[in-house]
């Protein structure tokens, strides 16, 4: 059975360039711990750093966690925020780069003093605009040398690059698991994996049932998360609420890679309660494994063996509970 | 010769949900002037009612503008802010129709006060997120109703739609041309148009040039818009930083309809200097109309006829100067 | 209870660009009768005019159809064959324009004759292919034109268009519900109407639930057909097996509207035995219509009207037999 | 400069699932030739086997090439076709996947017998077409494991993969170059490369010069191919028809890597005459090369050095001859 983690960001107050008095209230860092610990079944949490205001050191943090039943899955440093616009990884002023190693070192220490199980890097501002902007050789040497030197000063450390295609920058470097995995080759340090967000893995154009198991295959799964969205952008909605036999099939993946970790849900509920629209997510996930358990695996690969898509997707239907007359 | 306007946020600080210390510093209304002043051969402006911080009436903007050179364009309500996130013309609560129903009428009183020559409406969060959420003809009959009563308590006013397919909401309604016209047919008034953005049509899938003489045949053509993107999202690029030759049959489909007021810009110069990035996309689109001049139209319209593409491309090409040996 | 129908091209040997010696075997008009025969619920075709090989006559055709208790819903000709490459109403050569009147004409005569619901325009190759080819409006004029004079030459025959985004043509004309609303309305005559094709109204970006209201509330839902694609192109594979929601919420939408006509499946079955196929999809719309048949209209009625997206999904979940804990 | 080759097929008989009588007349192997020996500039071909009718034998197609001063560039088996519907390397019966193998020993031999440079691998049957059809992970080793024994079985010969996403397949398994490039490494045969084709890379959401630079990083660059489409499918438009910008760098990646091989031209004149398509992209390259000629390298890397993009843009919009005030 699945444990479930989730971005600390939904509790938040999110904000977009029209909205830009907030969808819902400012909340303090203390009042998003006590909404993550009203959702039923979260354990954990993927936390930035810096923290929202209200807490401002790990050691205030982690009794707070505590105290609800909360702990920390994963601390990723603010790398998208204003001074990082051009780029945090990639920028071109060196001294803005040295800032962002500085936050990753600050994040890695957080990490440390919460014991979370990996840093996130997520350099969603390193890529560019238009066309004819960008060197792209030049983009590619400084992140996987970003990437290298801070994995390399911190050996004892799991670090972990969640890739997306675009957003806020027009278009990004690490944009998909085969790219990403490639960066990671090339600056081979063992301690650089994946976070294989079910949403950023459509946006790229992905399965990601696939894309999981293509990262799982090189050793660099580090994180599993999941959220939905209409293929075209990251609407980080509701599991399953577009896309549900996607979905089935990446849980049938992650349960055959035999993962044990939690699954971290990145919503974010712009126009819903976000207790609610999380605790949603949880049952229907709890849903869908119980819809995998239905399903004989032998059967299903025997027909995915002999490609016969139809009996396929009838076994699938048939373990969501469809009577479908034969 | 085409003259200019702009939306007046591109001189103001832009968020979005990462950046939420905002791209650039924080500016008042009359900062934001002042840079819009500077840029050369921008003469009026589409404005936000509520105003940025620093003035709050009319009567102190009108000589703040005149000051500058500036007039005003259109008037846009602020229909897509916190208290209209589940929908401005489409909100389930009847009082928030009410009010997004007031914000139009101040906003008309703003544009009779400055001589605006339309009132923009621009339902961003009118629309739904999941599949199943939405009862379609409800939406579709408030918007047409809102549109209508609007529109018939201002005869004397003239209105114009901006559609767009999605952003701020995950699916916007009045999501491209054709449902606008419809739309309007249905609303039934003869002072309701429509804005014509580029980036907007195409996010919708639609060819820009087709798209524009689709809304004039209707005669509902209020206000043309430039920008670029790169189709999958509204990036508020620089004009025709992405696609040159749709930039080119916009202009010429513009001047064709004999279009005499102003271009609109509307940019969302997230990392450039906003003086620089729109005085680039004006001289972009002064250097394209000396490119629609050296189009020879009876030419380019014999191999349209005989649809001839690759004469009809080699006109293209020779117009803006590339020397293709034949 | 709904009825079924298919277009008779998914009995047929399928080719494309790439497998140009076809998928499955060559078959003769009567051995394409003989498997939509063998579909179980199967009752009526949506038929090319000139038939396939074999039968060449529609006197013939008659008893064959009889015979195999099935019968002529639609008749669509050809009008996207080689000499239609580059168009047939909008054709640069009068002469092709005047042939493909003349396929409409014998479409006609050959509906008569089977007695046969609808005409089918299908316009697939006029559109244009590159930026600057095409003359938007000449293009749309001679569209309207061409609608219009066939309409009005047999005001006793109901005519339906069925709209499509792209493929053949690069770029098609009549490429979504909305913009052939507006050609209809133009057109004027009242014997045209639309093929409401789920899978095409995906590929327009549309979402279909909300385009067949559309069309409905204006009046010209002549066809509704269900097959379904992953959205970036018209794969035309089975019923729901990629979109499930979206097929439920377009089955209500019809269900709504008291849509008491078959409903026809648009498959290409390029690598499935297509009686299999076939059977398959309208397996799965009677099990939807069982889900369609446990939502409780009122509860979810009340759910869109309130705008609560996630009450309304919960409804679906538990339609289609999905035990969610609460 | 450049030299230019082109895909065999742009001068045959185009077929698609609409047009199956096909675009154009049918041409034999020998009109093939005289077509492609009439294209100025044209030095090479992409050849597939089996050949078209009317040359059976590499012993007879020597000659005919030497005749009309073209020479093999690629030699392409057809693993696409029928047999080939349910994949070739990846088909689940053993003795197709065998009978692909031997397509390619063929191939390889015709290469040889006519010294081309490279076999090209076009897996576009091998992949899926719904959601929970396929064990990704059974399709990728299929896959490595063929692409490695077929490189080992002639390791002095050349193979080069092109990748794609989708078309014929709904979706292909090496659908870009990233993941094309990891197969690459698994198998871990020096001797196969990729293709890149500018379409393709569009297709699969790259950034063709980004996607270009990766595969030569890799030491993995075997072909350079141009055309163009519209970013939603393989449409095989003329060269820069669409994407001037994305055109003009990726000329330029290829030319900062020293590319001195032929670029070839992978088009499908589905409307025209193939002889004026491909001399008018190959004088548009030429154009283009120009264009490349005339951009200051240094200032364009100085621009690109401190992400100024209106700067790099400013430099393109200067070396395409635009005059724009400054």
């Amino acid at each position: 059975m699945l444990t479930f983690g989730a971005g600390i960001w939904a509790f938040g107050q999110i904000v977009d360039r029209y909205a830009t008095d907030g969808y819902g209230p400012a909340r303090t860092m203390t009042q998003m711990l006590d909404l993550a610990a009203a959702v039923d079944g979260l354990e954990c949490l993927d936390i930035n750093v810096p923290f929202a205001e209200g807490i401002s050191k790990a050691s205030e943090l982690a009794p707070a966690l505590a105290e609800r039943g909360l702990r920390a899955r994963a601390i990723t440093p603010h790398l998208y925020t204003r001074e990082f616009a051009r780029g945090a990884f990639t920028n071109p002023e060196p001294e803005v780069r040295r800032r962002a190693a500085e936050r990753v070192h600050e994040a890695v220490a957080v990490a440390r003093e919460l014991g979370a199980d990996y840093v996130k890097f997520w350099p969603g501002q390193d890529g560019f605009d238009l066309p004819g902007q960008a060197d792209y050789a030049r983009l590619w040497e400084l992140t996987v040398s970003a990437i290298r030197d801070l994995a390399s000063a911190h050996p004892d450390v799991q670090f972990a690059i969640e890739y997306k295609a675009k957003e806020p920058r027009v278009r990004i470097t690490l944009a998909d698991a085969a790219r990403t995995l490639l960066a990671i080759d090339e600056a081979g340090q063992p301690n650089v994996g994946i976070v294989m967000d079910f949403g950023h893995s459509l946006l790229a154009g992905e399965t990601p049932a696939e894309a999981v198991q293509l990262v799982h295959r090189r050793g660099r799964l580090v994180s599993v998360e999941l959220n939905d969205n209409w293929r075209g952008w990251d609407d980080d909605l509701p599991v399953a609420s577009v896309h549900l036999f996607e979905t089935v099939e990446y849980l049938l993946a992650v349960r055959r890679i035999g993962w044990d970790k939690p699954v971290l849900l990145d919503q974010f509920p712009f126009r819903e309660d976000p207790v609610r629209a999380l605790s949603e997510s949880i049952r229907t996930i709890r849903a869908l494994e119980q819809v995998c358990d239905r399903i004989d695996l032998e059967e299903l690969a025997d027909a995915q063996e002999r490609q016969d898509a139809l009996a396929a997707q009838a076994i699938l239907w048939s373990a969501i509970g469809m009577a479908r007359a034969t």
